[in-house]
């Protein structure tokens, strides 16, 4: 199977990855964020969750920032909504888009939302009918797709029976997460191809967290099984870097410099993008979790790559 | 071209690790650690630099090191040798295998070793003719085979040139090194295919750093170009995980967690490695490099990866 030639990028820093960092970041900072990664040229950004703000205290500002971006034609703006309640909130906030959050394991699904995997996808039934009636588009996620914190392995087919219901009821794609970043190459592409049965790889994404410094290998080893959608975090925003146990997305300037590397296009600027990732580093108060963020800032002469020769 | 059933690991942390470190680690902690090493099962451990003191002081104490370890048997402990003098020395401590470091880079080879390519080669061959007259193995370094720090691009043809060299003057093993961490993984597929043209496969071996993050990724994409030997570095020795510009070897740690993932054979025992990683990350005083060993050492519930299912 040949290597996508473009690949879209979809980044979730401003949700995943600030609902995951200790500090709560002022609402214009967000903006601030969001508006310049849609400047770098991304073609989707998550910005925030309609939750409860007594779960999740980071996203509390979740209609300010929605309604303070600028928005740009083109850039798919989506918010992650976990009920009806959270969808009414988004809609009054002007989405266009939501994303849903199932899980593949079913200890994760209690811990995490409170409900079997049955019960969510009930759930979600709803949120996907209501929102699509009201002519927003749905992104689906479905987490431990190559482990759970709780339950150790995941079976590939669960994973895709999950994926395959988030698609029959309705949404335009489903991102498969390995949330606590166990998995490797060959199993990747093993569980891709196994999802794949029930749903077309251009509709799946993949989204790999850094925790065990597998999650550029992963990225390349499903590009070549055709997935050419990824998620990706600025700056590796949600697990800091410098911690035991980080568990931050993988760096979408980390993604976007192989990318470049392999010739894939993308449409997004790494110098603008490293841009946005040291301006929310900077009110983190801490070095990029980028590694070509932080090879870029002092490195006294940068290389070009090309694509292959 | 199939992925390789069974990898080489070979582990240069005690000498390109140590080598670039602030830090002066005491002989008998080096010793230790080599000693660690061993014992997990690693067949091949750069032990120490034959240099000049006054370049390298934390290798001042080479014959220490050397005559200090806990030999075992069927472990190759190469030490790094730059002329005729470090070679005597070497052979002195007892050295069965010795290795020697070339550029791809012209300009690279003036800084680093003060000669033209053609001149560093011509001082080799009388190096590694006296070393293999004494029965010593030779392991050749290419520096800079992806990028130069003052040249940028790097011609592969150069490497694939002074690669044959070295394999023609006898190096029974040419480790291929991306000195500076700037590949991607279609380059390093390239790279590694113009060099097979003049070194068979089996010969080379990979060295790549993370300063870009890239490096697992192109390991990865060299596997499946039929590359079985690939340096790293217990704990990312070599490179503050922690500091901007961070230039670090891929940790050996990370590595593996790949390869036990693949199905990949090495004959390496993880907990062991870890342990070995840990040891002299509390020497440095600081976390491991390793974000395997950064998770493991705080994960709730850990996941046995398996091979492709």
């Amino acid at each position: 199977m040949p290597m996508p030639t473009r690949v879209k990028m979809v980044e979730v820093g401003p949700r995943d990855g600030l609902q995951n960092e200790k500090a709560i970041i002022p609402a214009e900072v967000k903006i601030a964020l969001i508006d310049k990664l849609s400047e770098a040229g991304l073609p989707a950004i998550e910005v925030t969750s309609f939750v409860s703000p007594t779960w999740v205290p980071q996203m509390a500002d979740n209609a300010q920032v929605m309604t303070g971006i600028a928005r740009r034609e083109g850039v798919a703006y989506p918010v992650l909504v976990p009920n009806r309640k959270g969808l009414e909130a988004a809609i009054a906030a002007g989405a266009a888009e939501i994303a849903i959050f199932a899980a593949a394991s079913e200890s994760f699904s209690r811990k995490n939302i409170n409900c079997s995997i049955a019960e969510s996808l009930e759930r979600f039934a709803e949120v996907i009918t209501v929102a699509r009636v009201q002519g927003l588009r749905v992104r689906g996620y479905v987490s431990c797709v190559l482990g759970c914190p709780y339950e150790g392995e995941v079976s590939f087919d669960v994973v895709a029976g999950v994926a395959g219901q988030l698609l029959q009821l309705g949404c335009y794609e489903i991102s498969l997460g390995d949330t606590i970043g166990v998995g490797t190459p060959g199993r990747a592409q093993t569980m891709v191809d196994v999802v794949s049965r029930l749903v077309p790889r251009e509709k799946l994404a993949v989204h790999f967290h850094d925790t065990y410094g597998q999650a550029l290998a992963n990225i390349l080893a499903v590009l070549e099984r055709g997935i050419a959608t990824v998620d990706s975090s600025v700056a590796g925003l949600g697990g800091c870097p410098y911690a035991a146990g980080a568990s931050g997305n993988v760096a979408s300037e980390d993604l976007l410099y192989m990318l470049n590397g392999l010739g894939i296009e993308t449409g997004v600027d790494l110098e603008h993008l490293m841009a946005a990732g040291n301006y929310i580093s900077g009110h983190l108060g801490r070095p990029s979790g980028s590694r070509v963020a932080r090879a870029m800032g002092c490195s006294p002469h940068q290389i070009t790559t090309t694509a292959n020769a």
